[in-house]
């Protein structure tokens, strides 16, 4: 159940008993303290308040960060979305969502799940000029978490080359939830010098040529793809490349069996989508298949070899703290989210930092893979 | 509810009064009627009586076809399943599964699903000597019915050159569902002249090399793969040719969005156990990598080309008939099972039969494929 301080705050909002009551039984909420500080998580939505909801106080709420939409066919997705009007076009980046918040004179990083991250929590003055929130208390600082050693992902994209770092694309008002205008975001982002998703410019249907040439040319650079926003931030929609899509499913392949089927089919429709958009055919088409081919077959293939030779399926991630009880924190919150992770190597840097190694084993999935390796025989 | 004729037939098989309302509450049977006989169809299993499980009358009971058990990786599967001990190897053909039998002094071809498929059973006499079930009338033909010219699939195994034909792999008792030994079966084929799968021989597992070299053998012939059986028929396990996988995929791929995510993934699971069973590597790997990214992109592909120039998703299927009635009890079957499915063409044929061009439409999937090109934005 619902304590009665997070309670009172819950009915002031307007969800009722019954809600509250149903939710709770549901585990659709988890209290938790960080630092001193406590708070409510929202593991399902309850009205306005998603997924990924924080309530900390009356004030201090952070919704969910909401879902952006996906369009396949880009031409059509820009027609249908934007009509004939201009929009923002800014790099979508492949990393893990944060939400930077002040609560109580303590900045704090909130995850997608509404989790309070420690690593990233711990290490945000190094990533974004905290003088932002004496100004506005009540703003939340929406981005991307990105760079080869992330305590989440194994990949970053090509031009962080070491460590991580942090890019803005929403500020968003506590409790409303409302989004600054793209112009009031990138000024702020400006005056105090927070670093920002690449602005890819203006556009509108008429530059659908051009927005093809941004897309290509992304891809080429191993870049993910674009979100298109109109100014006001109303209409927000991605659209990825297919090098995303092909190196997506090349890093979920050793995972094979750790994976919704969908993570895989999902990327092979949005290739397709593109192939078809842009009419590719012959030996062009036959490069992108072959690469898909691969990016599907090879890992998975190495996967059960290792298996096979007796090795588990697993991860390295790297990430560099200031304390060492950060990256212990971490281990707490990854066995809270049942994950079999543990701390590799502890390494200090010159600066006075930590570089930590975790290695992340997948259990089931080497099991699965070992089984029918072993020869199980089974009904599908 | 089940009529009070059948509730006393699966009271006298020992299912309880309880079970019987809570099968039918879920609507796990259905009451049907062919040309005079009627009959109760389970859509699930209940105790033994297994999904597919079809009861004419207390002694005319066809118990559900068993589902084989399958491996991925032939050696350790073939090791672990009949350890030192020989098994029968025959060909698995790509059809549909028939359960032939005589009730009342009539052959009836049943489904897999326990439907009584006019078609096969119109025709059966063409296919199988029915002589066979006067001297035998408590027994159950099993087998597989394949061919360019089949009301279910859109291609059949590279030997059958026209119209389908059936292939006997199994003889069971009616009631018990038991299955006579290879021997006997080889035996009664023989005998009454009955077509039968191709037996491959004995092999144990010191012929595992030779087996591969089989599995390879029917790859290069574009055929399905390969069931192994134990002579007594207790231990019954299958395994597919890397050809069958790909070309499942192919075959799918155009259907992308009617089809479920497990059976492109299944397939892609069972060709990774394949290549690193074999220790596939370099350019040969590298082909099969091209022939399955072809396979997942090309038909999809063109399926987006086709909706997108306004066609829809179908596919064509062509089946010879005695009598033309047989064809509006197919369209009739087929609407039962929700498919969209008509009549395209009828022609004679000089030899007295109907040739009966069907056209099944995906309407699911063409939409789906219409709203995705005009460029919906959705959440994934």
């Amino acid at each position: 159940m619902v304590s009665w301080y997070f309670k009172e705050i819950l009915l002031k909002l307007g969800v009722d008993e019954e809600r509250i009551e149903i939710m709770s039984a549901k585990g659709g909420f988890s209290e938790d303290e960080f630092e001193g500080i406590r708070y409510l998580r929202f593991k399902d939505s309850v009205k306005k308040l998603r997924r990924g909801t924080v309530v900390f106080s009356q004030n201090d709420i952070v919704l969910g960060f909401p879902h952006i939409r996906r369009v396949v066919q880009l031409e059509n997705g820009v027609q249908r979305v934007f009509k004939n009007k201009p929009f923002y076009v800014e790099e979508k980046i492949d990393g893990y969502n944060v939400r930077v918040v002040k609560v109580n004179d303590k900045i704090l990083a909130i995850t997608r799940g509404g989790f309070i991250c420690p690593f990233t929590t711990e290490r945000i003055d190094d990533f974004i000029n905290v003088d932002f929130f004496k100004d506005y208390p009540n703003l939340i600082l929406c981005g991307e978490m990105a760079g080869p050693e992330s305590p989440y992902l194994v990949e970053g994209p090509p031009y962080v080359k070491e460590d991580i770092q942090f890019f803005l694309f929403d500020i968003q008002e506590k409790r409303t939830g409302k989004s600054l205008t793209v112009e009031e975001r990138l000024k702020l982002a400006e005056e105090y010098g927070i670093p920002h998703v690449e602005v890819f410019g203006k556009y509108s249907i008429k530059q659908i040529k051009e927005l093809h040439e941004l897309v290509e040319r992304l891809a080429e650079e191993r870049r993910e793809g674009i979100v298109m926003k109109s100014p006001d931030m109303k209409k927000v929609v991605k659209y990825v490349s297919p090098y995303s899509n092909i190196n997506d499913i090349k890093i979920g392949s050793r995972l094979f069996f750790d994976l919704p089927y969908g993570y895989f089919m999902q990327r092979i429709k949005r290739l397709a989508f593109y192939l078809a958009e842009k009419r590719i055919k012959g030996e062009e088409f036959e490069e992108y298949a072959k690469a898909l081919g691969i990016a599907l077959l090879q890992p998975f293939v190495e996967s059960i070899w290792d298996v096979a030779n007796g090795e588990e399926i697993a991860e390295t991630f790297i990430v560099r703290v200031k304390k060492i009880e950060t990256a212990y924190k971490m281990v707490s919150h990854f066995e809270r989210l049942g994950l079999n992770i543990h701390i590799e190597d502890i390494e200090e840097l010159n600066n006075g930092y930590w570089r930590i190694t975790f290695r992340r084993v997948y259990d089931d999935a080497t099991k699965e893979i070992r089984e029918l390796w072993n020869g199980h025989a089974f009904v599908d």
